[in-house]
C-alpha cells in the first residue's frame, strides 16, 4: 500500500521550525506495518494544498495531513480537502458540539473564529481531539483514506495514538505487522552500545532488526521483528542484551526515568526530597510531571545562591568560604540539611557549574558534585560533562534521578557518568 | 520566484532519522530572500526521484536536491538527475581529480565505489564539496536550477555556506525578500486575537501577512512584508496591533518569558524567589535554563506537601487543616514565609490542583491561586485553568512569570487569564 504525508504551514517553509511531526508519524506507522513512501510539505496556500491533495489522493491509499485545522484565516485544510475532493463546505454537528464543549470547559462563548473549525467537507466523518478544539477529518476519496491530524504536536499525538493507530490497524488489518520491543537506556552512548554488541555477538540473527533511537538524554535500543513466528527468538536476545547492558537499562516501552523511579518509591513506601544549585529545580520538575508524584515526593530545595545554601539547608559558611559552592563538603551539607528539613527517606542533592559563566581553571564549566542516597549512608561523586547550559542541565538531572534508582534497585555497579 | 526541496533516502522515511537539513536549508535560503515552496522527502526508489525531478523542474525555478550523492548502489541522484533532463551519464573529469585528491590525502587508492562519484550526467557543473569525497552537481534543465548538495549534514552545510550561498546571491539578486517582525505573546489564544484583530481592523493591508504560530503556552503573531519599501507600513500595523493588543505582548523575535523576566529583574537590580506546590519546580527551573539566572534568582522552594509547606515556609497548620492547601490563605503565606526565608524582593507562589486525581466539587481539578509581589503589597488571585497535568504546569509557570512581569512592567491592566 502506499502512503503519503502532507505536512502544512508557513511556519515549516522558512526553516524556524524543524518538523518533528513527520519523524513521530513515520514512526507510529512503521510500528504498525504502514511504510511512508512521500512526505511532502508545502505552506499555507490555498492552491497548492488543494493541488498535493487531489495529486496525492490519486497516487495514494492513505493520505495523512498535519496542520491547518486551527481557527485562524490561514488554517485552510478543510477548505482545500472540500475542493480537491468536490465536496462543498458544511457545519459539522458534531465538530460544532464539540467546540461548545471545549469553550464550556474554559468557561468561554465560542466566537466565529472558533465556530470556523466545525466547517467541514461533506460527509466528512470528524476524529476526536481529546486535548484540543480543532476535530480532525477523516475523509474518503476515490481510492484512498484521508486523515487530517492538527499540528499542535500534543494534540496531533494524542489523536494519533488514540484515535489513528486504533482505526487504521482495524482496516488495514492485512499489512505486515511489527513487533517491536523497546530497551529504555541512560549513561551510555550510542557507538559505545553498538561497538559492545559487535564485539559480543559477530553473529546478529537476520530475523530481528537492531535500531537505535536517541533521544536526549536516554536512548532506545529497538529489538523489531515483522512475525509473531519471530517472537521466542526475539525473546531471546533480548535477554542476551539485557545481560551485555545491564545497570544502564533502566526500562522498557514507554518508561521514563522518573517515572520508574517513583514506581520504585511507591514500592519501597519511601519519599524523596531534592537539593538543586546549577539544575535549577529540573529535578524537582521532572518528578512532579508524573501524575501520583505527591505520594512520594516530599519536597525540592533551590538553592541557587549561597547565602540561601547556608540559610536553608544549613551549609556551614566556612565551609562555603573556603572551598566554593562545588565541592564534596558542601553537596554532602546541602543533602543532610535537605533530609533534616524535609523528614524525607532519600535524597539527591547537586551543585555544579552550568555555564557559560562561573568557571575556572581549577573547576571548569561542567563541574558537578552529587550527593545521595540515605541519612545513615549518603554517598558522594563527581560527574564532569561539559556542554551546552540547557543540555548539561538534562544530563546532570537525569544523573540525579538514575542514581537514587540504582540505589532504590540495589545496583552496586558503578555508573558510566562517574569522572574517577 | 518558485524554489522547492527535495530530500532523499530511506533513512528519512521511517521517522528514525528527524531531518534536520531541511530547515536547515530553508533557513539559508530564506536569510537571502528566497522562500522555499515545497519541500518532498522520498526514499531512495530510482523511478520515484525521476518522477519528482521531472515535476519539480517543470514547477520550479530552482530546485534543491539533498542526498544520495555516496559512493554506494542506493545513492541514485545522478542516475535519476540525468535520465529526468535526458542527458547521459559520463566521466566527469573534474570531479575524477577531486575523488583522486581526496582519497590521496587520506593515504588510499580510489575503489570503484568511490570513482563512481565521478559519474556525472554531461554538460553538469560539479560543486567542490572541501570536507568530503562526493562533489555537488550544478545543472540547468528548461527553466530550472538544479542543484545537488551532499545528505551528510557536516559536509552540506559546509557547501552551502561556501559555495551555493555565495552562487545564489550573484544569480538571483533581484529577488525579494521577506522581512518579519514577531511579536510573543502569553495569555490570550490565537482565536481571541484574531477576533480582535477583525472587529477592529476590517481593511487589514494586503502588502502584510498576517501569521500566528501557536507554540504552548506562549503564542507568536508574524507581519511579514516583502520588500524594502513595505517597512515604513508594517512599522505603523505593528504599532496599531501593538495598541490594540496591549499587555498580553511580552517581547518580539526570539523573546520568551523568562529570559524578559530575568532582563527587567536586572535592569530593577532586584532579586526572586519561588514556592511552588502545583508546578513542582518549573518556574524555577524555566528561569535557570537562562544564562545569567544567578545575578537575579536567589531561590526556589518546592513545597510539595503540606508538612513542608507548614514546617519550611511557616505556613499556619490551622489554615491548612481549615481551608486545605489551595486557598487565598495558605498562598499568602506561603508568598511571605518564601521572601522571610530567602530575603528576595519579589515573590511568585502558586498552590493548586494539576491533576489527574485531588479535585472535589469543590476545588476541581484546575484550581490554582497565586500570591506575587514585593513584601510590602503581595497581591493574590484564582486562577482555573483544567486541563491535562503536563500543559497545567506549563500554563499555571508561565501565568508565574507573567505576573512578575506585569508587576515590574508597571502593568496595572488585568491578566486574562484571572478566573473572576
Amino acid at each position: 500500500m502506499k502512503c503519503q504525508l502532507l505536512m502544512t504551514g508557513n511556519e515549516l517553509m522558512t526553516g524556524v521550525t524543524v518538523d518533528t511531526n513527520a519523524a513521530w508519524i513515520a514512526e507510529k506507522l512503521f510500528s504498525i506495518g504502514i511504510d511512508v513512501n512521500k512526505k511532502v510539505t508545502i505552506g499555507d496556500q490555498l492552491s497548492d494544498l488543494e493541488r498535493e491533495i487531489q495529486q496525492a489522493t490519486e497516487d495514494s491509499d492513505l493520505l495523512i495531513i498535519n496542520g491547518g485545522l486551527g481557527p485562524t484565516v490561514d488554517d485552510l485544510t478543510a477548505q482545500a480537502l472540500a475542493s480537491a475532493c468536490h465536496r462543498t463546505l458544511v457545519k459539522n454537528n458534531l465538530a460544532e458540539q464539540h467546540i461548545y464543549h471545549w469553550c464550556s470547559e474554559r468557561g468561554v462563548i465560542p466566537n466565529a473564529a472558533n465556530l470556523k473549525q466545525a466547517i467541514l467537507p461533506t460527509d466528512a466523518d470528524i476524529i476526536p481531539n481529546a486535548i484540543g478544539s480543532a476535530v480532525g477529518i477523516r475523509l474518503n476519496y476515490k481510492n484512498c483514506l484521508v486523515l487530517c491530524t492538527p499540528g499542535v504536536p500534543r494534540e496531533m499525538r494524542n489523536m494519533f495514538e488514540q484515535e489513528i493507530l486504533p482505526f487504521l490497524l482495524l482496516t488495514f488489518k492485512g499489512c505486515a505487522g511489527s513487533y517491536i520491543r523497546r530497551l529504555q537506556i541512560f549513561g551510555m552512548g550510542e557507538s559505545a552500545i553498538q561497538q559492545k554488541i559487535i564485539n559480543e555477538y559477530s553473529q546478529w540473527p537476520s530475523a530481528i532488526e537492531l535500531g537505535f533511537r536517541a533521544g536526549f538524554p536516554t536512548l532506545e535500543v529497538k529489538l523489531t521483528v515483522h512475525s509473531t513466528e519471530d517472537l521466542p527468538i526475539r525473546d531471546i536476545w533480548e535477554k542476551k542484551l539485557r545481560t551485555l547492558l545491564g545497570s544502564v537499562i533502566f526500562g522498557q516501552e514507554q518508561d521514563t526515568l522518573p517515572k520508574v523511579l517513583i514506581d520504585l518509591l511507591k514500592e519501597k513506601n519511601k519519599r524523596l526530597v531534592t537539593a538543586e544549585s546549577c539544575t535549577g529545580g529540573l529535578m524537582a520538575s521532572l518528578i512532579t510531571a508524573i501524575p501520583g508524584a505527591s505520594q512520594v515526593f516530599e519536597a525540592g530545595f533551590v538553592t541557587y545562591s549561597n547565602v540561601i545554601k547556608h540559610r536553608v539547608l544549613g551549609v556551614e559558611q566556612q565551609a562555603l568560604d573556603e572551598y566554593g559552592a562545588v565541592c564534596e563538603t558542601v553537596v554532602i551539607q546541602m543533602a543532610k540539611g535537605a533530609l533534616e528539613k524535609s523528614g524525607a527517606d532519600y535524597v539527591i542533592a547537586v551543585s555544579g557549574i552550568a555555564g557559560p559563566d562561573g568557571g575556572s581553571t581549577e573547576k571548569p564549566v561542567g563541574t558537578v558534585w552529587v550527593a545521595w542516597g540515605e541519612k545513615a549512608q549518603l554517598k558522594s561523586q563527581e560527574i564532569f560533562y561539559p556542554s551546552e547550559r540547557k543540555m548539561f542541565q538534562l544530563f546532570i538531572a537525569a544523573c540525579g534521578l538514575d542514581l537514587i534508582r540504582r540505589e532504590l534497585s540495589g545496583i552496586t555497579e558503578r555508573p558510566r557518568y562517574f569522572s574517577s
